[in-house]
């Protein structure tokens, strides 16, 4: 599924906030005329958008895979959209099941703040060094503990692997891609906040790998916005959705 | 400069009507402290988006090239931005200077709605052959009579000269590129209605060749809305902005 997270405090059901998760079992509960609970992919932060997001539900419903995202759409919100659905294994689990997840943050780097895809980019306007923030990130592929980089580490643990990570400028504005098995929360916004630093020469390339292992959250920059983020691809290995 | 032209009625100025104009002149009429009056390079449509729009005025102010952008943001809607500005010849004209403009128009062609950059993406869900649209539009290409695309054929002389128009598919989007010397309004917009019709196989490619040659506006399809379109591109000839 799709969907822009402006208007979300984010995928999680939340007791009288709106969130995806509580929109889409509103929708399917609506067609099915029962409540049901669904299991996301990628616990999405308020305000992060995605367009792989993926959520798993158990139903007797006669509607087949090719009608759901129709019967969905027209009970959600123009903000939120389902793309597709499969018929999968019992023991299928959105979020156990994954092997990895895809996000991708952009940013447009040049000194005017943007007109067009605001709601979806970071604006910074001094001049980045894509290539040291590409360099930089290479220090964090691998198994490591992450807590430098987490939300709230006490409650989780914090090894996680990157699978892969690059840093790119394509003409105006400079896009991270992170693969990883899981993340922690707000990691992959807390590893650009500290990125962009690098970028604009306030900090070393190799500072990256020093916050890193120091696993002191507060040695790593400011959180980057959450407006600049998106869940773009969840994987299931030979699962192909 | 670039804007969102969803809340606006064109770029043209109105009376009592928000437009791209009337914003751009009140923003440096507020900085100069007198009225001033802009020549813009497009008068793109009401709900018709630009990422690459010039306007042009004349002014005794002593801000440099650096400090109007940052000036005119202050005083601009956010969806609106001036990138950058030049300093440029007594002659030049924003629109008569121009030599060339070019506009894409980019459709999501699946099934689901999209939730994601629905501002700016025409939706079609049924299957496009976008390589068949793409053979039918270099049947356009050249200097010809666009009577049969034009949105008021009888206010204008109606030769234009298509520079290059290409169509290709980009995951599930279909990505419509054309310019010309010049547009006649509402152009671009009636090319990819009729070439919407090509790609699902309501028409024969070479009906757009057909259609162009009748000069008949009745004869080619429906108007595809403005949402889809952009203004990405003006061009000056040697004079670069």
């Amino acid at each position: 599924m799709e969907y822009d997270g402006a208007g979300f405090a984010g995928f999680q059901r939340q007791r009288g906030r709106p969130t995806i998760q509580g929109e889409i079992e509103r929708a399917i509960g609506e067609i099915v005329g029962r409540p049901v609970r669904v299991a996301g992919a990628g616990r999405t932060d308020a305000g992060v958008h995605a367009t792989g997001q993926v959520a798993s539900f158990t139903t007797e419903s006669r509607l087949g895979p090719d009608e759901w995202p129709r019967a969905l759409n027209a009970h959600l919100p123009p903000t939120i959209a389902v793309v597709r659905a499969s018929v999968v294994p019992d023991d299928f689990h959105a979020r156990y099941s994954a092997r990895s997840r895809e996000y991708r943050y952009t940013i447009v780097n040049r000194r005017a703040r943007p007109a067009i895809g605001r709601q979806y980019r970071w604006h910074v306007p001094q001049p980045l060094d894509a290539e040291a923030m590409h360099a930089a990130l290479q220090s964090l592929v691998g198994k490591h503990d992450f807590a430098a980089f987490a939300g709230d580490a006490r409650r989780h643990a914090t090894v996680r692997t990157i699978l892969a990570a690059s840093c790119a400028r394509q003409g105006d504005e400079v896009v991270v891609d992170v693969a990883a098995d899981a993340f922690l929360p707000h990691m992959v916004r807390n590893v650009v906040g500290t990125l962009v630093q690098i970028g604009k020469g306030c900090l070393e390339a190799s500072e990256l790998a020093t916050i890193l292992a120091s696993c002191d959250r507060s040695r790593a920059a400011a959180t980057a916005p959450p407006h600049g983020l998106c869940l773009v691809r969840v994987n299931y290995g030979d699962l192909h959705l």
